[in-house]
């Protein structure tokens, strides 16, 4: 069977998350039908990254196979024409072998992060962005990123309600810079726990205030115990970016 | 009397833009309902720049005056209280001498216009930029922007409607460039004809996409014709990015 594979841009907001869920909207729902109403085929689509409710994506990675061969093309503007009115945009199709699978095949998953850091609320960005009132102290957030790099236990910053097998992952970038009235928090690695971008975001947040210590956060993930975590941050200041193969 | 100066970041979506107008919601009218919540006075503002229906504003600036002294900061913090739903945000506020006027001491008004330029329609951006899905050649934009700085009579890009006493306008910077999938078009001036900017922005459309050349772009101006006028660029594409005092 020929197998496809798409790049999605959408907004979470909308959405309980890419994975359906019997009542919710999803993105992978909306995208299933899409694919139903062009091709008359019920399919069932693989994501590089499971984002959770809310989260958004720059360049969600999917595949999945058809019984007949499509023009790419004509699948993106299909899927682009099928799902109006979603916030979802399907911004690449091409045929790929059957050995390719969107969420096994990746060898990385770049997440991004956006804080926006100043007094007044956001107008422009409302949904997109986490506001953050207080003065956030961006360097002092890196210097303690740059602790917690390489393969760890990551129990700290995992979700109670996690299945991944291992707490163990190799986290490769955890950058935090400045732009303007933002924070960007950018991370990558081969794959990430449930809530995983969230927990560092929300605990290196106690640090840009000065609560923690950059070695508080090194010492909230050796503890490996959840209830060291900081506050998780929410989910609609957080992208997925890109997926590498 | 004492006078206030604020800036304001909103998203014009919901709004029929800044002017108050019965029956309609206008950023002008919310603006006064959360100045006469927290201060108990009926006041009339008075904007740098008239943005229409759907036009955003990352920095619009506003002058009013009350009866009696307030803490400039404290004024911001009940403004964004009060403000709470409208996407609509008080970035700052100072207090200023009675002889600043946000629209008669301005001397010169900032827009940015962003065009989504690929074929998939915007996720993400939804409702912040033009998407044109054709191919359009910022570089011959921007040549052709080049070929009408200065003073002119601008009636092929002036509304029907416009209310400026005359046609004539300096037009100082039009710069076109393409950011990834986005071209931005940037235009400053003392002041514009109403509709002026959309106006050059969905001429300039036709010329990146070799419908018209440059030339022709400066035929249109020279002809004070607003039958020679592209069609107009959408609202939700323009930005009020900054006003010069």
């Amino acid at each position: 069977m020929p197998r496809y594979r798409l790049t999605l841009e959408y907004d979470g907001g909308p959405f309980c998350g890419w994975q359906r869920q019997l009542g919710d909207p999803s993105v992978q729902q909306a995208l299933e039908e899409a694919i139903a109403r062009f091709s008359g085929e019920s399919v069932a689509t693989q994501a590089a990254g499971r984002t959770d409710a809310g989260v958004h994506a720059l360049a969600q990675v999917v595949s999945f196979d058809l019984g007949r061969d499509w023009d790419p093309f004509r699948i993106r503007e299909a899927l682009n024409f099928h799902l109006k009115p979603h916030p979802i945009a399907v911004l690449d199709a091409t045929a790929v072998t059957g050995d390719f699978e969107a969420r096994f095949s990746a060898i990385a998953r770049h997440y991004e992060y956006r804080i926006l850091n100043r007094r007044a609320r956001p107008a422009l960005d409302a949904g997109k962005v986490w506001h953050v009132p207080v003065d956030l102290d961006a360097d002092a957030m890196h210097a303690a990123a740059q602790l917690i790099l390489g393969k760890h236990d990551f129990t700290t910053f995992r979700a109670a309600e996690c299945q991944a097998r291992s707490p163990e992952k190799t986290l490769d970038v955890l950058n935090v810079s400045r732009q303007a009235e933002f924070i960007v928090v950018s991370a990558s690695a081969r794959s990430f726990l449930h809530h995983q971008v969230r927990s560092m975001v929300g605990s290196l947040k106690l640090v840009g205030e000065a609560r923690w210590s950059p070695r508080d956060f090194r010492a909230a993930l050796d503890a490996r115990d959840r209830s060291r975590c900081g506050p998780l941050a929410l989910p609609y200041g957080l992208y997925l970016t890109r997926v590498s193969y």
